[in-house]
């Protein structure tokens, strides 16, 4: 247990899980204020607040809704802050702070560490200033590579300037999972493009599967042969990856079922196989789209809807439920029905406190998106599946849509950016944040532990 | 433990939950071929073989949904077959069987009472026999008060026979919350007519609100002065009770003031309490209406579906996922955020094990009805809301309709009929029947348990 003499300033009052929220609101102002500048604006373009504040929103949080046009509205210079501010929201503003601070040659004490620890939510306290490095390091590597092969293979298209500065948000835009786009149409102009959209997978998956994953494959890649072997991958990443794995198959497969005879009626197999793969792989949190959503049937969306709500890895740059939540959940009640208490999986047992956790989640999950789509029903004239898709896309921080963002009212878009927050910082962190700082410290416990949403 | 040697046939290998789905099974069978009988017809109405069997099924779960006008499609004995199955399936295909058993003359031993406690929910082995005689008596004392006074406040409308008939079948549809009426308009004809909507909403809740309610009433009721202070009434009467009273309450606040601009605009202060009133309490499990739900916004709607998925109480004549399940996820949630972690009610300390049930069944049920949606999306043409809206109708055997149920497709019928069986029977009887019976003697507990779904 960590004491410590509390200090008679304000902020140490707060847990964690507030001063997190904190930070994200701060994030939200600086973005608000520098999208705002005239100079990130094409001539002429007039903006109103409630717009700036949901596009810093929806970039903080890498959402990728958008209620303008962006290509349209921000200069090339509003298209660099965007990819800082995606940038800052992929990291994590905890992660990005701390590095900040690594940097100025500060010593990082506890309770820095307990903040980065609950924003990317891990469990021990040994090697979170070795994991951010890490996670910074391999991000920029994942994106320089991202910008060199698609600026490149974009010279086909674009004159050299114009190719790197699209290859270069595109990537950013992809490995953080913010969903922007400056081509106006998201990546529908490279739908017959399966080079440019396997990029974009990689990076969106890259992005999305969770920094622990990355990391402990980067050790592994890393390492030599005999070293290699023994490194043993945690039950989180194991989990992690196989329910993303899951996830993006079963959504391939659905999809291409509900649609067999109405989008892919007239489409052959590459087609259906790249749209389906790319559609399925894009609801874990990328919100990019190689085509516009509204030709699917509504069962399809409904579907989709369900998908962005499940979201992403924890500890990624997603949102939503997170897939950790859902597997859990889904083992849970399987092994319930079967009359057993004791949960095992990858041969490690599973703690009361984590399914605990992980059923808090989805319920919290559900109440909250069901009160925004209520809210939004009374104050939008837009349909119930359009509604719930935008709802579960925010939650999820996904970003697609049915195209009724630009349309929205004030009360929805106020909607969507608590919803974008709320999934952004997680559930959990979100519900703690009106809880004193008490009893936190007994979520840590010795034995090997799984992330929640 | 409760040990016995085991007779070689093949029921004995049942678990009391799989018994149950059997015995249901078994009732919607013998439904389905008294109301196919030609006798029961009106003259020259032809009736498809599955337009029946979901009438059947309808009936036995005392859901109310009906593919076809009762009082053009039945004859007066074939309203006197319905009134015996809606009977049936109200106080419980087991509590009959067993006072079958009781009238016989054959003593009651473990294995069935087991069967009585698991369909009834109740926990403890002792009483079960009384308690099965109360609550037979207490439904037809209650129905019999209601047959006289609303047949004998009908001769006013009919002449008397029709009267009588009205009265009779009005009281058991109301109070098995059958839900079925033969005015053909259910109770539209009586929405200035404020006594028999009030009759009407005593009998529902009277059914709605559980037998063990009941019961405990009628014991305080019936005790002398100094007798009546000693009873204790018990923690899952007082939950049950008090969050039955606060949904109805709830209810009525969210319905006015979402129609308070649409469909109460133009209506008195009396009229706007009674058309709130009882569509809050028909939501719990009645079914009947005094208005077209159609009249009432999406919103309204919609909020009405999450009504009926919470359902009636357990161990009632409704289903859903049971006002106790709802009350103990509320306050495990609540609990949770403020980082407790034990649930203490009215003085009472809740078990671990009623909580895990509470998450299980709410998770569960949420995934069968979103499971039915997206099939009925598929199958039939009608709105994402109006598909909600019957899907939660009949998983908490409501039987309110935005008036899609005589189109449905036959998918759409079967999928009814499956989440009709399930919100009766309750989804942990469901999950369970499909586990062996080694381990369910775990599930009950000397110390004061909570009923769940
Ligand atoms: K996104
Ligand atoms: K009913």
């Amino acid at each position: 247990m960590w004491v410590r003499k509390r200090k008679l300033r304000w902020i140490n009052g707060l847990s964690p899980f507030q001063l997190i929220a904190l930070f994200y609101l701060f994030a939200v102002t600086i973005a608000t204020i520098l999208l705002a500048l005239p100079v990130a604006h094409q001539p002429g373009v007039e903006f109103a607040f409630i717009d700036i504040l949901f596009t810093a929103v929806s970039a903080v949080s890498v959402t990728g809704l958008t209620v303008v046009n962006i290509s349209e509205t921000f200069s090339t210079p509003g298209i660099f802050i965007l990819a800082f501010v995606l940038q800052l929201g992929g990291i994590g503003v905890m992660t990005l702070g701390t590095a900040l601070w690594l940097l100025l040659g500060k010593k990082i004490g506890l309770r820095e560490r307990r903040l980065i620890m609950t924003d990317q939510n891990q469990n021990t306290y040994s090697g979170i200033v070795h994991m951010i490095k890490q996670i910074i390091i391999v991000v920029l590597i994942i994106e320089f590579i991202g910008f060199l092969t698609l600026g490149t293979y974009f010279l086909q298209y674009y004159p050299p300037g114009e190719a790197y500065l699209q290859g270069f948000f595109g990537s950013v835009s992809a490995m953080t999972n913010g969903g922007f786009d400056i081509t106006g149409a998201s990546l529908i102009p490279y739908k017959d493009d399966y080079f440019v959209q396997f990029i974009n997978i990689l990076l969106i998956i890259s992005g999305a599967i969770g920094f622990p994953v990355l990391i402990e494959v980067k050790e592994y890649l890393t390492k030599q042969a005999p070293e290699a072997q023994a490194i043993r991958f945690s039950l989180f990443a194991k989990l992690t990856s196989f329910t993303f794995l899951a996830l993006i198959l079963v959504g391939m497969f659905v999809i291409i079922l509900f649609e067999m005879n109405n989008f892919f009626a007239d489409k052959s197999w590459h087609e259906v196989f790249f749209y389906a793969f790319f559609q399925s792989v894009t609801t874990r949190s990328g919100g990019l789209a190689t085509m516009d959503i509204n030709q699917f049937t509504e069962h399809t969306q409904l579907f989709m809807s369900s998908l962005m709500f499940i979201g992403a890895s924890p500890s990624s740059v997603g949102g939503g439920i997170r897939t950790t939540t859902f597997a859990l959940v889904v083992i849970f009640i399987l092994t319930y029905a079967r009359g057993k208490t004791r949960i095992r999986i990858f041969r490690r047992e599973i703690h009361d406190d984590d399914l605990i956790k992980a059923v808090v989640v989805t319920i919290m999950a559900m109440l909250s998106c069901f009160t925004a789509v209520i809210i939004m029903m009374i104050s939008d004239p837009f349909t119930l599946n359009e509604i719930i898709f935008e709802v579960t896309s925010a939650f999820g921080t996904v970003g697609l849509s049915l195209g009724i963002t630009p349309d929205l009212s004030t009360v929805g878009k106020c909607v969507l950016m608590m919803l974008m927050f709320i999934g952004r910082i997680g559930i959990l962190t979100f519900l703690f944040t009106f809880k004193s700082d008490k009893t936190s410290g007994k979520y840590h416990y010795p034995k090997e532990r799984v992330i929640i949403g």
